[in-house]
């Protein structure tokens, strides 16, 4: 019944946070020099919110966010090796090595002999295709579509732009808000494979599950048999989480 | 014959240069405070070449650029209000309003009534998704193409993508580097109409123009009456360049 198969890529199938974790980690420590008694992370983050609907997401508008915020908390004393390290970090980001998650490989390969797979992913266009070419995995899909936000109307949009119904597509991906509700508000099947940690920008409060309809597996080896499973609306065996 | 029409948006469709070009003069205004000699806008050049792999295309990689050459020219000596302003700068750059160019509403609206027209641009990915809605265009295209580079094989991706194939294409854009030539390579027409100024790393030398065959028009509004005379390959009139 499923012919296409979106899979979200950061976190799903290959570490993401942990290097913005602990980029973030890093920062704080480098502004202990400036402010000893500690900097909160709460303050990065309100600027990275600020800033989401100017530079969208991915390490550019990351980086960009990291330096006023702390030009911010130096009062202006930020010095300009520390600007050089927090851009240096950014280039790190772009260009560090790709690794993928246990048994991604093994898995999208059984996948994309049963489907056509398509990456959907959000963040910087160029970082997002050169990870997706340095990560080797790049020849298994049908297509890649960098999105710059997750929303249902961006989910209906892939869709039809592989002429697939709704009922026949699932998007599989790690983050409740981007990867599995909005493609349940736009009529499609979501597989939720959580990730060892997620950014807060990602997490959604428990009453916004109510009543959204999903699969949940703990592990990516589990999504070629799950998928078999799911042959049509109402015929499906009971969903893992509602 | 003609299928599909590809735009390009950045000085084909609204004006972009200029916005790049004010801001490198207000950069190098900024920096005689540090270096009253003056500073040779070069540098800035070869920092956003030297940055072009990691950043891509954009406002946001350009920016980076900025501080970064800011910090090389200073020796160390830039101060963060300095980096504050830059940062401003590009924010202002991405949420700053559309200016089209003349004719374009005119000649688009008549366009979309014979072919399907599709957007391809390069740059930020959210960047350029917001101009195209500020813009008020966006209902007219199809499809919308933002990629990270404009080479054959982007375009032959293009045209897969639309199920058209190269003699049933044409890429209009003011960029012989990136509209044209990559184009032409790909099998497909290109129709090259200038823009008062063109970013040095978009020129080509005369010597890669030989033996490509492309129209050339002074005006977008030139453009409808054109493509009804491209029938064939081969059964076109003389080319206006070649």
């Amino acid at each position: 019944m499923i012919e296409i198969v979106g899979l979200d890529a950061d976190d799903t199938l290959w570490h993401n946070e942990p290097l913005f974790t602990s980029r973030r980690e890093q920062f704080c420590a480098l502004l202990t020099r400036y402010e000893p008694q500690g900097v909160a992370e709460h303050q990065l983050y309100e600027v990275e919110m600020r800033n989401l609907r100017h530079f969208g997401y991915g390490v550019k508008g990351f980086v960009l966010s990291m330096i006023e915020t702390a030009i911010e908390i130096t009062g202006g004393r930020l010095e300009n090796q520390d600007v050089r390290q927090i851009i240096e970090w950014g280039r790190d980001m772009l260009a560090g090595p790709i690794r993928l998650l246990d048994g991604v490989g093994e898995a999208l390969e059984a996948l994309a002999q049963e489907y056509s797979i398509v990456l959907v992913t959000k963040g910087d266009l160029l970082d997002q295709e050169t990870k997706l070419a340095r990560s080797g995995l790049g020849g298994l899909f049908k297509g890649i579509e960098i999105v710059s936000d997750k929303n249902a109307q961006v989910y209906r949009r892939v869709m039809s732009r592989y002429g697939v119904a709704p009922e026949r597509f699932v998007m599989v991906g790690n983050s409740l808000r981007s990867d599995i509700l909005p493609v349940v508000e736009a009529g499609g099947h979501a597989v939720y494979v959580p990730y060892e940690m997620c950014w807060i920008h990602e997490r959604v409060p428990d009453e916004a599950l109510a009543g959204a309809t999903f699969h949940e597996i703990a592990h990516i080896r589990e999504l070629p048999p799950l998928l078999k499973q799911i042959v049509a609306p109402g015929a499906e065996g009971p969903p893992s989480a509602q």
